[in-house]
């Protein structure tokens, strides 16, 4: 069943990822509702191909549930409640938890009044912002996902980091299962593309991350190091002040309206567990398309097609809608039958369920 | 009272613009209610320094009367209300009167049940994104405003223009008169921008706009020609994608979700009057902060003073936050007495007064 690609790595089959998370977690003071929550929405970036989220990360918020940083038995609760808002006090729960529990308030609250916007203090990193447009779409709604996170981003002129990566997400449903999900952080590049830059002893493209002197480099070692990624555009003079407004507009939308930590107030990120509470701010907006001009889905299918079939400046490289890159991938991971952790993750689960005394992970 | 710069130019009084604007529309089949509607809207782009977006267009919506391709004496219509949401036919109407209509009643809607989410199809150029916002911003509201546009973008590997400048505005008030106004394209450019290197002669960088192959160019000349905007970003290397996929959005919130035209449906863009109803649709959104976490102002300001002090990469350019450049030339359009209009702007204004038998602009 592998691949060549697969057959480097180590493919695992999507029910057993789902296990082993869920095993982990329950190990990790979480009760195993709330670990399913958690583990579904990781499971759910790798199998959309953001292996950087998914159980990547899964030994970050293991460390954070030991150390008490987070609450995995927490239950969320609604401090103030409108028919259309809900502002939500997420009890230092994990990012899953509170963010379904906003979301599904949210789409509630737009079968009834057409719109629910809800907004979360005291929540922790909540995986892909995706996850919860998705849940949107499937309950027929469009979906609008934020949040906001450790600073790593400079305004534009900024010579430090006062932003986060800051990520939103919009997602609406087409028609058969169609759909447009954009979902993307607002700085130009995530930590991730400059770290295999690095490994390859490649440069980077200027615009991507800034040097200790607040001027764009093209050394990624230096740009690792310095830990500022530019905002989406770049430089000054590529328009780099829109994705630095887009950032902002994230942190007021998550921290300042959530009443949450935000910009430099929040905690410096960290992969060993953390010693205090994130208290991040997180959004989730639904909208009930049925609300505006009836056959919402059919004219989105359409503008999905129209731009699928716009003319290729390469013939190898079709036009792509939001979204498309993860259902290529979702598809192969069908194929597959699993998904395909590098070596590396494979190592690092062996090591968790030895310290957490949990069934290892079966690799196909 | 002239500076040097507004010597060169001329130099003409907020009011005297206004009272221009208005005699103009009115002697185009507009009532005057309307027309100091339009009026109000295209002053306040100039006050605010958006110089294309003010006087500059008064001809084009002039033209745009007089063929009837706009009614300047139309009223929008709810054709379908919820409490937090209303879809309006904007009847083909001026676009500051149907953005006017629509926001204001996106803002009872928020005030009433938290969020109002309004939709508008059959409208026209609605002028600067940023005038809603701040209406909103004015009831103490945050404000977000989108709308779309004629094709004159590509998105990531296209070789041709699917979607317009679509700009995304969104404004939210802090203490004393403080406040954070995005107000952008989601392209990396305006047509603007390339316009003025052509003029001196100059190369524009890559990532601003493509030539006809589909690759980007330098050559301000042929991207004037090709008139093929990249998004926001650039290229695919610089995640341009990231821009499409915002300006993709905005057509999903707009002309989607209003049944409004969208992408390559809506016509093509001309200054001399089109011969057909543009169509467009817009979104206007209104939210109570008051809602969520109570004392909003003061951690808005609490933020913008954060982002203006960070340290800066060079201490002649401080950092500032959406909103900031235009507040500095709202403050020297006062401190010089008026409007500093181009020499050819003014040529324009004596040819209107001309035309139409209204009092010429008075120049000081």
């Amino acid at each position: 069943m592998s691949t060549t690609g697969a057959a480097k790595k180590g493919l695992v089959a999507v029910e057993e990822a789902r296990r082993f998370m869920v095993d982990c977690l329950v190990k990790s003071n979480t009760p195993p509702a709330h670990a399913k929550q958690q583990a579904d929405l990781l499971v759910e970036a790798d199998y959309r191909g953001h292996f950087s989220h998914g159980m990547n990360r899964l030994e970050m918020y293991i460390n954070d549930l030991h150390k008490n940083a987070c609450n995995g038995s927490a239950v969320p609760a609604v401090l103030n409640e409108t028919p259309a808002t809900a502002w939500v006090d997420g009890n230092n729960g994990l990012g899953a938890v509170v963010g379904n529990f906003c979301m599904d308030l949210a789409i509630r609250k737009a079968k009834e009044v057409g719109v629910g916007w809800v907004c979360a203090k005291r929540s922790n990193h909540y995986g892909i912002a995706g996850w919860y447009t998705l849940r949107a779409m499937n309950a027929g709604c469009i979906g609008m996902s934020m949040t906001n996170t450790s600073p790593l981003a400079s305004p534009t002129r900024s010579k430090e980091a006062a932003l986060g990566t800051n990520p939103i997400s919009v997602g609406a449903p087409g028609k058969d299962g169609d759909g447009f999900v954009l979902d993307m952080a607002t700085t130009a590049v995530a930590v991730g593309k400059i770290e295999m830059q690095r490994r390859k002893n490649e440069p980077i493209p200027v615009g991507w991350a800034q040097g200790p002197d607040g001027h764009p480099t093209t050394d990624a070692s230096v740009a690792f190091d310095t830990a500022c990624l530019m905002p989406l555009g770049g430089t000054e003079l590529t328009s780099g002040y829109k994705g630095y407004g887009l950032g902002a507009m994230v942190e007021v939308f998550c921290g300042v309206l959530a009443g949450a930590n935000y910009a430099t107030k929040i905690r410096k990120w960290t992969h060993a567990g953390a010693d205090s509470e994130a208290d991040l701010g997180q959004c989730f907006v639904a909208i009930n398309p049925a609300c505006f001009a009836p056959g919402f889905e059919g004219r989105l299918s359409d503008l999905t097609g129209i731009l699928r079939n716009m003319p290729m400046t390469d013939p190898n490289h079709p036009v792509l809608v939001a979204g498309d890159p993860e259902l290529h991938h979702m598809a192969m991971v069908d194929k597959e039958g699993g998904l395909a952790y590098h070596v590396n993750q494979i190592k690092t689960c062996s090591e968790l369920s030895e310290r957490l005394g949990v069934k290892p992970i079966e690799v196909i």
